[in-house]
């Protein structure tokens, strides 16, 4: 954990889930723990406080805490990708300033989310009074289009603009959309604008068009396998890796995202309490956990402590 | 404004937007003597901090501050609804702890806004962790369903489950969905929980139906009018009062809502500044608001300092 990255690299990412004791507060231990194990078994880098962590369920102190005892724990800051976006941009604000003291690699940001049917402008004067009032010339933003979930898209007009604006500044984003056509589209139209899939369903895809890798949540499973398209995605056989990979996310995204992830995370670990989750999310029910379990085994992936296919 | 108001009246309220000054800080000052106006001007209480209001926009310690100089500003408290509902329960626990410790009238909380299609189950552990979390029996908690806004519907499954485990403070609601059959399923499903319609163009409904008033945005300019349906609602003359009040808010409701509310306050109040509003949401265009004022006059309803209908 001591090698140096100068800036956040590309690859596979896990947009790591936020384990939990049993009275919610945030288990900076086990955070650390899991963040080592994915950085050893696959990942590139590491997505914090992003939807996967829960970071909208938690306050802004306990977001920087999270981050401060993580990079105090070891873990290597230029890895790692930060969400800071929030509604109120005063919050936002204080934690991508808080980021950046801790040295990430970038900070992730949501549009704010609560109003709808907001204007281009609206939503550019947010990032142009964000950028303006950090006044940093380390700060690299990555843009957060998760439409399904904010329900605040970024168009690429928006991007465009961004970019023109603040090329050194606003440099990539994260496309959640799960919209194919619109993650090639941007990789098109701006070249050199870091891209990343935020499904690693289309890692090899996304590379192929000129995009630098995927965030996701399922690759908190999938690293192991992931890692193999990334490592060589020019030799013929990545498309068979892609498969592979394709196949076990497949199992798991017919479920409920962080629910299923947080029950996979206290099998592999044999901690119930990595099911803990703040509501209005609620762990997977039982009879869910069982099919999804009994659904990685046919897949010849079963998620327990020693898992060959994954250590 | 030395009246004693026992708990959150019945009857006709304005959401308030939140002047800001050019720096988009909050202008306490004229938010106080807008609040003393409309108290003044047809309003039997207040909405603090609702979606008009701009909440989301503001972190945590400039809500509660702008409480505080609200009380401080001798308005009175019973008679203020605050909105304090945010996606991070801790949040939600200390807004709604600093809204009580200011003895208003009641809470407004929208459920968690971040997370989309989440279970009843959910939304329920919410509002009964946050009970749980209070711990007052002064706690007057009223639902705040804005699907449109927050993308998160509140069922009637939830209201009832909720009122039959706390029927002493699960209260009310604001219902803001536009969708009158949702408000009066409401009204007959559970005959003593306080309904308001999110829009005064359902006030005489409303009342009919067994609601108790209205909490609207654009009350901020309908009030004097809403009055006088809400004065005497059986007499024979309230639908054409009603019809009154729908006319001018018909007006108002073809613009962004809170663009053009804040245009409004400007024009009545003779200052610019009351049009400034942060990010996402942008000023009224000129030519709205040209557009905007032209149809209130023609409907012999001027806005201005000195409009004789309003004061």
């Amino acid at each position: 954990m001591t090698e140096t990255v100068k800036s956040l690299p590309g690859g596979v990412f896990a947009a790591i889930p936020t384990p939990m004791r049993d009275d919610l507060s945030v288990d900076h231990a086990l955070l650390a723990e899991h963040s080592r194990w994915l950085l050893a078994n696959g990942c590139d880098g590491l997505l914090v406080l992003g939807t996967t962590g829960e970071a909208n369920s938690l306050s802004v102190t306990e977001r920087t805490e999270l981050l401060d005892r993580l990079v105090a724990d070891d873990l290597p800051a230029k890895r790692l990708l930060c969400g800071t976006g929030c509604c109120a941009l005063p919050d936002t604000v204080a934690l991508t300033r808080h980021a950046l003291a801790n040295d990430v690699g970038g900070v992730l940001i949501l549009p704010p989310f609560y109003y709808k049917n907001v204007s281009d402008d609206g939503l550019y004067a947010v990032y142009d009074q964000l950028i303006q009032q950090i006044g940093d010339t380390r700060l690299r933003i990555f843009l957060y289009h998760f439409p399904q979930m904010s329900g605040v898209p970024i168009s690429h007009a928006l991007i465009e603009r961004l970019v023109r604006a603040y090329p050194a500044t606003v440099v990539g984003m994260k496309d959640s959309s799960g919209d194919w056509d619109n993650m090639r589209t941007t990789c098109e139209r701006l070249p050199g604008f870091r891209v990343y899939a935020g499904s690693e369903q289309y890692l090899l895809p996304i590379l192929r068009a000129g995009g630098v890798g995927c965030i996701s949540a399922t690759t908190n499973v999938t690293a192991p396998l992931a890692a193999r398209v990334y490592a060589d995605w020019h030799a013929p056989d990545a498309e068979a890796h892609q498969a592979r990979v394709n196949e076990v996310r497949g199992a798991i995204e017919s479920y409920s995202a962080i629910p299923a992830l947080k029950f996979l995370m206290a099998e592999r670990r044999g901690l119930a309490s990595w099911r803990n989750m703040r509501p209005p999310l609620m762990p997977l029910a039982n009879e869910q956990a069982r099919e999804l379990s009994a659904r990685l085994a046919r897949l010849r992936f079963p998620i327990s402590a020693r898992s060959t296919e994954q250590s």
